[in-house]
């Protein structure tokens, strides 16, 4: 018997998470959300994604999808009469569906090292995590959101380095995303954290930072 | 001056840039094709792909795109009238879209182990290739091909396993996709095998195996 509606099951911590959040909201879906704990999988987590156990995972009326920039995609499409998420020109969604590529493998990889390394290393990983948002940089060019005058597909997918980016270079004692050297960048990060689905949806800072913080530690002890 | 028409760069012995043209064929899109020798790419090739500088690229009416997955729903969405490569139902979209997914994040990786690993390090990767390929093969149950009774998204994407898989066995000396193990997959590498598209465009097999044994040479000398 399938499930009627719509459940996320997610993570408060997860960057990935909260994409599929972002897209129901700006579609104005209403959805139940379930909270993981990443070391006890729930029974329906691991029966809803077997391929690879992890959230995201957005059930509709009984039926699974996982991998969040999958999702955002499905919801544009299941719910294709609401708020558009990705652009209506092929060539455009291209672009978008490229840059969001590029991010998840090239950019997310970097800013990783950033809070995994110490000393010279880090030095060269924050340089190289700069090199990779300088390239991103030039799809915000002339753009107030990635996705044009509103938030679309490539904001929803990497909108998390707007909250979770200053916590690393915080934890990890960096700068990545400075006026002078993404100047585009930060100007879209604090237009981003004031857009009203952003604003409800981002989890505690304080919370965050702290295990953002204990992570750091056991990272480096270890 | 945009240049009118349709361009692909790929490499003859490129499983990625096959994909490109397959998906061309199936839409009937006539297309000129460059050939790029990488180890000096064209100026052509890095000023259409900056970013990644890597093939294929497809340039319609003087706009570029890169990323073989991102291309192929490209031309499914630019011919939108023409042969059906993704499927209709947002739901099926996503179904496709994951497994792509899957296949180029986990079983591509393990093939590659394959042709590079030796000894007992080498009879692991080919069970963890065997087992990444059967967790694949569920996309295939009670159906002709990954898009039903027809070619679609997925076939496309990993349609190459079955021309450059059985030539990496030959060269490795290894039996991955069996009847015993894969039975499926390997029902399917036939009938895939014997589509018109597929057949007419595939490169020259012993030119192919010639190439991949200097390759598996050169890896085990150094």
């Amino acid at each position: 018997m399938a499930e009627k509606g719509v459940k996320v099951f997610g993570m408060w911590v997860s960057p990935m998470a909260i994409r599929v959040e972002w897209a129901l909201w700006l579609k104005g879906v209403g959805y139940e959300y379930v909270d993981e704990d990443l070391a006890n999988k729930s029974d329906a987590l691991l029966r809803h994604n077997p391929v690879t156990k992890k959230v995201p995972v957005l059930v509709h009326d009984g039926k699974p999808i996982a991998e969040s920039t999958i999702i955002v995609e499905y919801i544009d499409e299941a719910w294709k009469d609401g708020y558009p998420i990705m652009p209506a020109d092929p060539y455009e969604r291209a672009q978008a569906r490229f840059w969001a590529s590029f991010a998840d493998d090239k950019c997310n990889a970097a800013i990783y090292l950033v809070f995994t390394e110490t000393g010279e290393a880090q030095r060269e990983v924050v340089r190289e995590a700069q090199q990779c948002l300088k390239t991103l940089e030039k799809a915000l060019e002339g753009k107030k959101f990635f996705g044009g005058d509103t938030v679309g597909y490539l904001d929803v997918v990497v909108g998390w380095y707007t909250y979770w980016l200053p916590i690393i270079q915080e934890v990890s004692g960096t700068s990545v995303v400075t006026h002078e050297e993404l100047p585009l960048m930060k100007a879209w990060f604090d237009r981003f954290l004031a857009v009203d689905v952003v604003k409800e949806t981002l989890p505690p800072r304080d919370k965050l930072l702290a295990l953002n913080k204990a992570r750091h530690e056991q990272l480096l002890s270890t």
